[in-house]
């Protein structure tokens, strides 16, 4: 049972709205004798921070987190890591109008007939503000996984596609990412993803995206069997990520359309090394880690909250109309990247930990 | 925690080999009071039994089921339901040969480097085999939920792409999914996909397919925010079945090639009765459901046993090559549809008790 | 898998050090539409608070405890709920002596040897301060209790045995309870434990202590069968906290001497009414209320800080002795009383909870 | 959320009514590579089995148990190891004169009140006959520890306290307790329990007993702060079994009236050698064990039903009396002790695997 707790030995739980005081989590299971600073966890937040360039929100958050527990002399102590961030750029009054109408696209409609009661601020609870935190987690993960697996464990995500404009994967490049706005992995299509985003945004519409994630240097063996496979875990982590919509392994939704010799990656030695000739599998069988890069992507619906005019009720039953005015991504899939790359650090770091519990490897 | 079992309230436990002596469940948390005999979960399970066209595998098992507890005079008590079926048709000599081999695809490679050990025979606990304990306990979650919510409930799935050929999912009809060996909803394109499957099959191939589960009647309010969302559950659950590498809400993947009023489902009300006016979101805003269908989809991949030879290493690191020559589904798929529906059931009742215990509803 | 988190469906997950910026914990699964205020948690607080009487520890804490989500003008949302509690009084520098020293009786040489770090100052997250966030947790459990059933739910806690002094159980009186530094529920023995306490606390020494925890007006049906049994779950609350080496269930170790017929609570109806003739049982039969009083009884063992001197070993593997001179309680259990009252409110509503879930009462 | 399963890593799910088909368990996340029997389950069933002598119930169980999955080769395989026990001598028609009253001491009025239906035949689910099921999954832990841990590990378990007869603990001899029907560690005081017995039988009526439960060879470090100390565990564990009502951990309730000089066990060294003065703390400091001898103890209350007529209520609300002539053990602590051994065996898994996952050791 866990409404708002993620992960099996390594959990965090999350808690905050949007326009609350704060946000924040608590970090459990987290090994012992690990260095780590506020600063290892700004860095990952920097990267999700709202208000970077003009294809984001404008809302500014400087998003400090501060490490108020289970950090003694820059380690770990193995007791439950609390993180803070403040909230500083609310503007509640822009919801003021809003308040009654359930956005569609938007979680509004569904609180409100769950719950009776929400905090309709922002979309208090349900407002992307919530991944902050998971970021907050995922660096920490990271850090455990750098100083357990070491130097050549690496987790990198990009998008790699924006509303209908494609990137050609083959050129991804890891630097590239970290030198656009997108974190597109693709140098040729930025520019084109440029004037893309920017004429949505003036039409007051929005866009999708697809983001995909990778990771080097796993061992083999992380996952289980059944109801424990790694990649069950992922599409569940992806999957919590709000506006996702859809969930692949390796080739994924692709793989419906190939014949069993093309998808069976073949296996060959050369010397010690064991190489795969192909990774439809994005390198998970059976649910466990073959060794090989972990690839895994998602697609994020485009913002509900769009200028454009569209039918909705309000919490009366009454017909009504909404158009959207406060500060919006134009494609939150962007600053889904981060997001989904912390998630990926997290359940890494489970299973890792799952696989020492299991197997004592 | 849980290896080999499924669910937060109501939580199914699966174990069994595919060579082994049987296999089953127990379905734990199931509310008392409501009638099971052993003929309703057989129903199920016949859907998803092997050798009943020529377009699955030739295995022989009547999948008889037996309750072993957690009835009394033909009713639940609220105590473990424990569920076995017998394996009869083991040709575990079939397997002899490929004992020490690393099946590409297959789980064998990292099963073994995991755990040093493995029961090869039809692949041990990695085969589908499994997939009929779902079956099992998703025959009850689905009689839970008709006694709770009645007759409006109704959670049925269909092939909608099988291999390179789709269907056309707007002549969707529930008749014609049960009349043809395909589970194929759209009446227009059974033959072709008759023609096209024999095909791969001679060719000793296989092709992959789509799978999507619908459920109808639902209450609004399943599902709970962030880390117990209706589709996060459900994307875990497709997921979790063997050889699935996607899974799709609504829209899904596609979703990312939407602009936000495409996108966003616009709501209106007309007397009494609310109106969504498409439906992207597949039934879900927010983790929550809307009252809306509900539509999950997702990618099997093709079956990893082919006739085709395919280049691989064995236990002791050498390179060989395998032709797979048991008696295999060409398109492991098809029989993925009621195993699809069993697993939407369970995490409907799961949920369905979890809003109980959260919202009192 | 809930290192630091205690419940089911109702949960909460506390965190912080003894000498950290703050304490505090997340509650999580709290039904929405319940008024909450801080002060409600507050009142609850007071009750544990350090420095109250010179029976306790001198440490000035004003615990006041802040909420920072979960709450929307004035009622919970079903989102959780963070309570935060900062630190004021810490005298790090009280524990520089004995950093390198095992304390016999604490967790010092346990937690250093499995973690190979650990928070020396004030005990670090081993210090019964972590307890505080147990008190707030139960001051929402509480009023949601009172929500749901009325106002003929009440929790109350006493000291029943203050080291060898037992108090008169059948003299229980509830505002006795609070109008005495011991929470003794029986006047008649007020000032010999004064005097005994105070001889106790002059000598250097400590003392331990019985707790007893009843709760009135709990419905039929709480607790479930086997693994899931309320007093399983009581056990385990009582047992989690600092310095408890024992719970019994009503009669508890004592039944061990008395005969089946002695022991089995007869039954019998008069009018509408069902009486039980006894209540051996603690009102808990097979794990689950029977709607009588539920009696729950704990040892907590005499506080580890004494001043008089004990043999000990340093974090080097040096024999050496320690004396402790911190500002600490002669007997920590009559701080437990309202730690124990919450636990128990938290294993009430989570049963309350899980109920609705599986039985739909 | 586990109605019928115990444990975080190493799990058992149990499931059987007492006059069903069979009774059984799943136990999962068991390490691959161990090697497992059926006779090293049938060992420790034989201690629990009844009709062993005159003292226990003389329904006739051989208590064969069969492994269906999880066991390859007579190793483990990583996956769920499901074990089937077959009923036999069941006498239901014993039950029909009582099935619709109430026996006072038996959960048969909550189980009705709860579920609004229960299987009364030989109680059911609510059976002690349940505790096979234990006793089976605790032969696995134990084998996993001896492989693990190696030789010197051992669990030994003995009846301290036979109604009002106690023995000398200080006699305990681990030879004496296999020798006696009585589980008793105390060869001098053997012959007085005998007679004691009788003559409780004899009179129709029944009488309690304390079980003292040790376990030798414990790394320090199993168990983790908080929510997961190890004795909150075995608190958990022993309360979940029949009749169960108090649980000590080391001095138990008595440490209540030990001073703070007393209580904490000194330490000191001598050569490489640790060494604990005493073991008030019976092995476990802040939750974790100490690497001391484990002791835990519990009082198992006198057998509900006896001859002697009580007074009682039928499930239709009428007054009337019972009078229980079945088959039943004069004192059911007696068969507790393998029960008692199986639970803590169980628990010193699961964290010795949490162990490997958090701390790596």
């Amino acid at each position: 049972m866990s409404f708002n707790t993620f992960g099996k030995i390594f959990r965090f739980t999350t808690w905050g709205e949007s326009h609350g005081l704060a946000i924040g989590c608590i970090v459990d299971g987290c090994p012992p004798n690990v260095n780590i600073k506020e600063q290892d966890i700004q860095i990952e937040l920097d990267k999700r921070k709202p208000g970077q360039s003009k294809f984001t929100t404008q809302r500014k958050e400087d998003d400090k987190v501060q490490i108020l527990s289970g950090v003694f002399e820059g380690k770990t102590t193995g007791t439950p890591i609390s993180l803070i961030i403040y909230n500083k750029d609310m503007k509640s009054r822009d919801y003021e109008t809003i308040k009654n109408k359930f956005r569609p696209g938007h979680a509004d409609f569904t609180y409100f007939k769950k719950y009776g009661i929400r905090d309709y601020r922002g979309g208090g609870r349900q407002s992307a503000r919530e991944t902050a935190s998971r970021v907050a987690a995922g660096a920490i993960a990271k850090k455990v996984l750098e100083n357990k697996i070491g130097k050549k464990f690496k987790v990198i995500g990009a998008v790699t596609q924006l509303g209908i404009l494609g990137c050609d994967v083959k050129k991804w490049n890891d630097k590239t990412i970290r030198k656009n706005p997108f974190f597109c992995p693709d140098k040729s299509i930025v520019n084109l993803w440029k004037k893309y985003l920017l004429s949505i945004r003036k039409s007051g519409s929005s866009c999708g995206a697809i983001i995909e994630i990778r990771a080097r240097g796993i061992p083999v063996g992380l996952g289980a069997p059944i109801y424990s496979k790694l990649d069950m875990d992922l599409a569940s982590a992806m999957m919590s990520i709000n506006a996702v919509k859809g969930v692949n392994i390796g080739s994924g939704m692709n793989s419906a359309q190939l014949t069993g010799e093309q998808n069976s990656d073949e296996i060959s030695r050369r010397g010690k090394k064991l190489k795969f000739h192909s990774n439809n599998a994005g390198g998970i069988l059976g649910g466990i880690s073959t060794g090989q890069e972990i690839v895994v992507s998602f697609a994020v619906k485009p913002t509900s909250s769009i200028l454009k005019s569209r039918k909705t009720i309000d919490k009366f039953g009454k017909n009504t109309s909404i158009s959207v005015k406060g500060r919006h991504d134009p494609c939150v899939g962007i600053r889904a990247v981060p997001v989904g790359e912390a998630m990926l650090n997290c359940v890494l770091l489970d299973h890792y930990l799952l696989n020492k519990a299991q197997c004592g490897n």
